[in-house]
Parts: C-alpha cells; structure tokens; sequence
C-alpha cells in the first residue's frame, strides 16, 4: 500500500487537539491544496471562511454543542458559494442567469464543489500530521450561522472543519462493507442485505473498542437518528439565499 | 512538500486513458479507499456503480456527449443514496423518518457524502498512477441516467468518474487565487475584485497552454455559461425520487 492510500486508510475523526495553533503558513498550504480539487466547469462555486475571532467561535460552539467548535487549531466554515457568479452581471441577477442560479442542479453544483475541496484539505492536513472533523453540525441552526459569518445571498454555509494536532486517538470505525455499497452496472436491492454483517461488525466493534463501550447497532442507530425530525429549517433558509428555488 | 501534498498539486482532470481495463482488485482498492471518508453521522448515503457493460457505457455516453465516458479504464457512477435507511422501517416509509428522507437537509448530507467519497477515490486512483475526471455530464439527461441504471427511490445519480492510464498530459489550470476564495471571520464581498486577477491569469493560460489556444477569461466564460438554462429538469427529478421536497 503506497503512502496516500496508507493516509486515506488511516483517517478518523478528531474531536480533541491540543491547544497548539495553526501558523497562517499552514492554513494557506491546506487552502491550496484544497483548490486543487476538481469542480464543475470550473465554476469553483464555494468559499472558505477561517474563524479566528474567538466569539465567533463561542457562538458556533452553541450552534453546533461541541466543544471542538471553539477548542482546535483552526476553525474553517465551508460555504457554497454562487455570488461570484450573481456579481459578474452589472444589471443585477436576471433572466437565465437568476434561473441557472436559483437551479437545484446549481445548488447540486455548488454543494459538491464545496464537498471536493474539503476533502483535499482534510488529506492535506492528515498528510501534515494534523487530525481534523467535518462539522455538520453548524446547520443545527443554520441561520445564526448565516448571521454571525455575515453571508450573502447566494451564499450558504454547508459544513465546519476543525483542523489541529490529535490529542487523542480514535479508534477507526468500520464502515458498510463494499459489498453494501457497491453494485455493477445496475443498482440491486439485494445488496441491502449486507447490513446485516455490518450490523454484526459495528456491534462488536462498539463492545470491544477502548471507550465509550454500547450494546448498539448501525440500524438501530440510523432508527433512532432519522425518527427525531432534524434541521428541518433548513430548507427555507437555503430558498432564502436564493438557492434550490426550482 | 510531502508526497501527498504533491499528488494533490498535481492533479488535472484527464480526459483519454490508454485502453488497459482496470482490474476487479484496483477497482476494490479505489472503492475501499473512498469509502474510509468521513460521512455524515456515519449514514453513508451513497452507493457506488461500476458500470462494465458496453451498452449501458454507450448510452450514458450519449446523455454525456463525452467519448471518454465510454473510452476509458474504469466507469464509476456515484448516486446519493438514502433508500438503505427507508428500508429500515419494515412499516414503510412514514411519520418522522419520511419527514427526514425527504428534506433538503438529507439531501445535503446525501449530496455530500456521494462527493467526499468520490474524492478521496480520485487521490487513491492518482496515488496508483491512474488519472480520472468527474462526469457532471450525466446530469444532462439525469431521467435517461435513472433508467438506464435501475435506481429505486431514494437514490439519484450525482455524477460519473472515468478513472484509467493516461493517454495525455493536460497542463494545470489555474484557479481562482487564495485571496478570492478565502475570508476571515466573517465574508468580505471586496474579495470579488481578486476575479479581474484571475481573469488575467487564465486569459494568459490560454494564450500559452500547449493545445486549444484561445483569447478567453473567466468572466467571460461564466457569462455565457449561465446565460443558457441548463439541467433545468433536475429539480423535479430529484423530487420525483422523495428527495429534496421541503
């Protein structure tokens, strides 16, 4: 197994860092390497927020619950970004343009882009030796973040990524086995069954790892996760910046 | 710079491959090293479709209008995929579950999900000494895309990746600068004049890249680009699927 792919197989999520900060050396070498991903058309429809302001960075901790919002090396905000494009036409968003813009194929577009270029910095940063963890959890309230990060229309935030050097050492969680999530030429339902094993996988993975020990499994899980209505705001705040309109 | 960083500098898409097939085991290796990406909640909405049959290629060529959708070592079609979690539910989809797997915010993590995968599949092709490119072209005919590969509800198809050896050394194109992409603490729209910058850049790439020469800019390409409806289906695709409903 090459280096990058020894890389790839070693990620996991890091919720703890030591109290050490990223020099502003460091996050341009992550920023740039995460614009070498590819993106549609070369549209490069995101934008990439650095949170140095420690009040911000309280803020989103009480948007998102985690401590490791505020505690980390650095806090980047992810944004998919359409206004460059809104910006290039002097007689303000209209006609084909306001159409494409307002798209959910655009909104696809820009959600993507922003998606490709995280995970380079995610490689970027592991390949320095930092630890880092994709912070969904920013879109629990989407609009105050929208607020506190001071977005424009045809801007919204997708995701958090806090990035610094590991303090502790996660074990690697299993995922769904490539038999689950790989099908040849047509999908097949069948390959549904394979959660099965991965239920069986993931429970003795929960019953032997070094913390936080449970008698759980990924379907009893997703169960419980997708009984509990969650973010369902976020809709309307997405039309709201003028995206995923039609 | 570390190897891996270099790998990510040196990406370009590559568009002709030699005709050497990729084998079932470099296939694997790739699928397998995608899958270790973070993903939401470790929901892993996606599926993978290697697609090896001749006709299929030539017909998701036809939606493309790209010879290397079907001239290539390797097809993958990455769908967001939330119907292993409808399956759960042996009472059918219902109450807060449907609430959840028709929301925007689903088809966030979805659509995220499917691209964070992909990219880390793109480093380990790259890694390997393969090249691949992203197919947002199959979204032209996004219904055809649908049928051709038998996708139940809950699973769209986000876009292609033809991976295979390269038969061209395209040069690396620029993007937009750092200072265009990147703000701190909060947005800063003055940002949008580091554009006429980049306009400058890639006007002078074309004028020099080794093929295709050509007197364009950025701006100019986004004008026209958005000037025409494109993908305007999408929308109700996608919802024609029960995702991305409100």
């Amino acid at each position: 197994m090459n280096e990058t792919l020894k890389l790839l197989h070693n990620h996991r999520s890091i919720r703890k860092f030591t109290r050490e900060k990223l020099t502003k050396d460091e996050v341009r070498t992550i920023v740039e390497a995460g614009q070498r991903a590819s993106t549609s058309s070369n549209v490069m429809a995101y934008s990439i927020i650095g949170v140095t302001d420690e009040n911000i960075k309280k803020e989103l901790r009480k948007v998102s619950g985690q401590p490791y919002v505020e505690k980390n090396g650095y806090l980047f905000v992810i944004c998919a970004d359409l206004s460059r494009i809104a910006n290039l036409d002097s007689n303000g968003v209209q006609g084909n343009v306001k159409q494409n813009l307002e798209s959910t194929e655009q909104f696809i577009v820009a959600t993507v882009d922003g998606a490709l270029v995280t995970q380079n910095m995610v490689i970027a940063a592991e390949s320095l030796g930092f630890g880092a963890c994709f912070l969904g959890s920013l879109r629990n309230d989407i609009n105050r973040v929208d607020e506190l990060l001071k977005l424009p229309a045809y801007v919204i935030p997708l995701f958090g990524l806090a990035v610094g050097h590991p303090n502790h050492e996660p074990d690697i969680k299993p995922r769904l086995p490539f038999e689950a999530v790989f099908h040849e030429n047509t999908y097949d339902q069948a390959k549904h069954t394979h959660i099965e094993d991965y239920d069986r996988i993931l429970s003795d993975y929960y019953q032997r790892r070094d913390s936080n020990l449970k008698d759980d499994n990924w379907s009893k899980q997703m169960l419980r996760k997708y009984n509990v209505p969650t973010r369902m705001d976020v809709a309307a705040y997405v039309q709201s910046k003028n995206m995923n309109r039609h």
